[in-house]
């Protein structure tokens, strides 16, 4: 059995990490992390894990927590797996950070976007950006995972075979984003309490968000060229889901089948990805609760443009399950162990 | 491999029992019936399951699918069961009964409250009541399973260990019930519309709901005496989770410790019933998606009543997952299988 | 113009006295008092007053706004207005107070169940009940008027009749209410949050909730005996919105007409309540936005019980509609000015 | 007192036109047409107006209610209005159709994107498009009306200061609309259930809703020059408002001032168009129930597009308010007549 730790585990995406390696049959968690918590018993703060979880939480020693354990999972606010991590942990025990401190490759502009000093750039080199699909084979021998962003996850593999085939101009890119609440965390604030969210729908980070320079680097990989995008997100009433809607001008002359054909090269034998019918829209419901993304496409003749959908859970295939992904890669597992769970409707 | 049908396949029950059935390792769905969807792709009613079920809709031919089957769900509306079901089905296949046809053994209570005439009364005394934790070696022999209501599964068990041990005076009893909206079903009325259900709460089936008598009976055999009881249903702006709230005078006095102790006695060693720890109330988030049951009370010593809350997930423990583990009972598995599920939050 | 001030003016029910005070032909707000926000843009906190509200928020001076204001609203928490009040204010300006500081006449009950040392008790027999459909007359010459909770109005408004008719027996009272969120106010608790509230339906305050004495106080006035209740809250996932459903057994032999005629014989010529058809339950969302009561009853004759139910819009009715209808009464202007709005579906 | 008679009183946008009428001091309903309901009681429909509307449904016999009204309002679905309408009712009575049939002034477009035969393409050209702001001095002599639609409203006058000034370059026009569900009409289908629009969102429509064309012309008729751009609509789970997102390449180096002094030149003295504070964004809870449209821009100089947004209430200024803006321009009132609610919140 793998030990595994975890160190945000009262977070909405710590908490969707206990759920799914409660399922994981190779895998025991046996540290509940949480600074807020320390000391008090796990299933008072979440009682949907009555029974089901027998310990008290812990601080977020993260020397001692390495020491047993086989992977560590930090779903922290950003800077804190940077400010912990060092080379003793490194050496005996596999990192997956589900924050954003080991996802951009070039410290400036993450610290221009986080507006925090890295404290551990001399890692970011080594870090692998853990989206599965893409990064499979150097996730496995990978010490150190930087788990996606959920926008950027749900966003690059929508994008990603077209960018990477050179049928869309990247400089027209623009990726218009809607997350449901989950995504903004249990933090206790005004603006995310239930007469604040209900019945309405907002932008916000509007050509700001600190997921742009993620995506941009990761469609940049993909095409080999700089991209620079608009990514503007909004939050939506509802507890759980990401759908992006994307807009592209077409380089060439295409119909259905051959971008059809595009991205069933890449995801046909992928089992998390789902390209849907022709016509059929990616919905967040059909993948709630699952590590599914569901993507498709629409060209519009009158305007040369491809619209790019996709729909995921944004506390599963958008944190904890890639999460689970990446450490089943990591230790040589079946990569879908612990995620086999069907889309849950309605 | 236990090969299942289901006809109905498409109500939420249905969709449901598909979902957890496709986790479940002794059992495959052999048959997904839906007379208003016969011959169209299953995944394409419900694209949660595209790429998980490659099957075609069926009709609700039942004596071929008898021939096909070792056991048939029935999620339909009331009367259909009883309408197809004859000794050659029942003599090859078990059969669980997720309608109300089977739950009552007065057949005229039944035809008074459902307005139906019962096309198959001389199965009503070979049924068993379906609710596992009552019923349990019963069910093990059984043929024609009747799967308990929603409403009547939170709360008998809700009430059942005061009920059989004669703390509460069941003259008083009062059960104000509140549902998600799921339990209306996928039919396209107007009252069902989001915006109809949405920022609202009602009551509906004042002094007439149809569940009335059948929880009226469990709580007989439970404590030995005719029960006549107030049952009032409420529709919730949610999909899923049913939360009662049921009220009685104590007959003797009693502390929490006294009443707690009942409770444990009956559900100590019951998987998928949770008596919550002192001052903690049911909430339906706890049990999303899983097949607890969640129960606790409180004492008020001002009125001398009693407070008996329970929570769970309509559509599993009050359906599909009651179903499975009733299915389960009956091919002497392992009572949990499929159903391992923790609870999703948010 | 009647110079209105409000104390509290950024709470929920605070902005909606805002709201309605804007639509008030002889009312103008002159004080927007808000603690937290002091100095800062009104329409900065509540933007949709943008262009309607042109101030910034003001600190709790209750003396200098009481030497500016006809009227003072106090929508506060518990225990502000009694620390502030004196005999200096009230003898120049109305005083409206929406917390529950005034609502008990035995200061010995509002410490035990509100936790606080009573500030003012000698102005607690001068304070009048604000309910306006039992109390009107007093209500025109009161100096300090105490604003009913929201659960008490609906309660009491949907019980009154039988009460003071004797129809029902109050030992045998039980009160099972359903609110929405804006009820629990725009603090930030991690227990509103969204995904907290959203999908979910819990009881709260169970046996101990502080509405209970103020019901009890009420319905003992209408039926000249000490009444001693159940009450039991539930939080529903929506914005606005109360529903009771009350049960009693009936103290008489009576029909359908009879007890129609007694909710008529009070409720006739209210504007603000309404006694629905036959068979018509109540629904939050037929009051929305509104200051309507609706209430109705069903008798069952199975167990002898009669069913009350009443729905309200518990920002209006129950705070901000029912303190600007106690506003009316005490300057002599029309009961509905300010009040017209039709509620608002969906 | 104005006469008005409503055709499709029963459905959403028309029972909004029967709350406003309510509140309109220079207007009376005299005729609720709706052909489903026909003499059953309007109050026993919408329940809100119980004891407000003292009415039964009339059917849709346009010449007998011009007969008795000043102005008719047809909120019915497309091609009703077209095949209803003629000389003799426009002869004595204004006409304000709030579907389609009179806002495309090309029949042939029409046709092709709402795929009916056009009854009345002889109007086409003395109907006045209804979009108060632009058009006002057209409407006050108009005899017919087109009522805009709802996301061309919220569309064309977040860009139209733009489009007309010459910022942004039209052929990199977006617009990404998020709707609320009442949008998708009373109609009752299992797509509008519920359970299937609660949690989710998708986009609908995509590359083909028939909004497009009509935003096209508009924007065309400001900009000068043909305008052709994609659009796509999103069913969010909420009961009201639409937002638009909008992505435009700038044309000119610009500065967030010269952007403000443009809309603020358009908008300056709207009373109903309310550009809001820098970096403020719109949201569709601030304007609910109210007649506002609130718009905003930002300008990211990393791709020098701009990005401009604007929220609205579907029900009102995307439909019955707008109508009764009409209405009142029609018969020479304050513009704001029956309009003057606040937003409501929460």
């Amino acid at each position: 059995m793998i030990k595994a730790g975890i160190i945000g585990a009262t977070g909405y995406a710590g908490a969707e990490l206990v759920r799914l390696l409660l399922g994981h049959k190779e895998a025991e968690i046996v540290w509940y992390g949480s600074r807020s918590y320390v000391d008090q018993s796990y299933a008072s703060i979440y009682q949907n894990m009555f029974q089901l979880v027998d310990a008290t939480c812990m601080d977020d020693n993260m020397e001692e927590l390495a020491a047993q354990a086989d992977v560590i999972f930090t779903a922290t606010p950003q800077g804190l797996c940077a400010s912990l991590i060092n080379e003793k942990i490194l050496s005996g025990t596999k990192v997956i950070d589900l924050s954003a401190d080991f996802r951009l490759k070039d410290v400036s502009v993450y610290e221009e976007w986080y507006k925090i000093k890295h404290q551990a750039p001399q890692y970011l080199e080594e870090a692998v950006y853990g989206l599965c699909e893409i990064n499979r084979e150097k996730i496995k021998t990978a010490r150190l995972v930087a788990n996606p962003g959920c926008y950027p996850t749900c966003s690059t593999l929508s994008i990603y075979p077209l960018a990477k085939e050179g049928l869309i101009d990247l400089s027209t890119l623009i990726i218009d984003a809607k997350s449901g609440t989950s995504g903004a965390g249990r933090g206790a604030k005004t603006d995310n309490l239930y007469c604040e969210v209900n019945e309405n729908i907002k932008a916000y980070g509007v050509a700001g968000h600190r997921h742009t320079p993620e995506i941009e680097e990761q469609l940049g990989y993909a095409s080999g060229e700089k991209v620079t995008l608009n990514f503007t997100p909004h939050l939506v009433p509802m507890n759980r889901g990401i759908l992006i809607t994307a807009y592209a001008s077409l380089k060439k002359d295409v119909a259905y089948s051959d971008v059809k054909a595009v991205y069933d090269k890449y995801y046909e034998k992928e089992r998390f990805v789902r390209v849907l019918p022709e016509n059929v829209c990616p919905q967040t419901r059909w993948v709630e609760g699952s590590n599914y993304v569901d993507v498709n496409f629409k060209i519009d003749p009158r305007t040369n443009r491809i619209i790019m959908m996709g729909a995921m859970d944004n506390l599963v295939k958008g944190a904890a399950g890639q999460a689970v992904q990446n450490m089943n890669l990591l230790f040589g597992l079946d990569e879908a162990e612990g995620l086999y769970h069907a889309p849950m409707f309605p």
